[in-house]
């Protein structure tokens, strides 16, 4: 094949391929569309979907290590799930530092 | 100023624009790396970053349904703060939908 | 269809496209590390892709107007495109300004 | 320092970094915004920020290829820039593979 040929192969190719990939982002989008129409929040789909991608053990982990940061931050102040979180995480996660961090430290 | 001038009085204003905020983007990546190496997880505080720009009912908000639509779809099941959650939050939380859903519903 | 299945059924129906549209990027990359290997620069490649998405005038038209913002800023000089390009199209396309500016003009 | 007050100064410290960032961003945006009112295309002013990142050969080396690979699949046909990339550029520019490809050679 000449690399005339060649490359008008390739670019063919991966225009045929970006044809289709660009139809599923679109089915993609419809069903989004879908789901708002049925009363749900896209972009929380959109969170629910991306926690999926990890196995629900570094989920919880990741959660329970946010909670404690945004508890360290004040942010949790007054909300159940901030209540809930403080007394059941704090002291069971193991974080490199001491967020509880009563005490003044030196680093 | 002939158009010449201002064409290039534009680009080397926006360039200059361009440097200061590659020099702040580098001084935001020194701090992440600093927190990293006192033990923050990067990750985590990027999230947390993303979080505060949020009032804190909006926050609580959005964690109180992207709980919900967690536990819908059994991935809260046997962690504390999942159950924690699923406790304090699916009843009070008023979604479009019956996320609880115990009997069949038509769409 | 109680909530939680229609939950469950979009998510599914999301990660499945999610997938589709994961597989055929992947076959997008493995074809560009085939052109790689057979001598193409993947960047121009791009690029190449890029320009293809729009008619031939309109590619034409921006192909000059960044010719003459370019000669404009004297980003051509001694460049054989550079000569072509500023001979063959800088008294030609109209532009909005005055790009040739020989007289300083007012604003 | 104890460790919430880290996270806390971390926190702060990146928050106002973030915000003299958007500040600037801001500005460059009203730059373009200046430069759409005096008649400079925007979208060819930042392919022209791009081009200018690279140096003077560079940038002539990549337009050459770009210029090849598009004589290559015909979309120069027929365009003066083609024409004149075509005779200047075609036969001095060393491609990994012939990309005049008369001959059809096999890979």
């Amino acid at each position: 094949m000449s690399a005339n040929n060649q490359l008008k192969s390739i670019v063919e190719r991966i225009e045929k391929l970006e044809e289709e990939k660009a139809a599923i982002a679109n089915d993609i989008k419809d069903i989004f569309a879908e789901a708002k129409g049925a009363g749900f929040d896209p972009k929380i789909l959109k969170q629910v979907l991306g926690l999926r991608k990890k196995d629900a053990s570094k989920r919880a982990e990741e959660q329970a290590l946010l909670s404690v940061y945004m508890d360290a931050l004040g942010m949790l102040a007054g909300t159940p799930l901030g209540n809930a979180a403080a007394s059941q995480y704090s002291s069971s996660i193991r974080t490199p530092v001491d967020l509880d961090g009563d005490e003044a430290e030196e680093f």
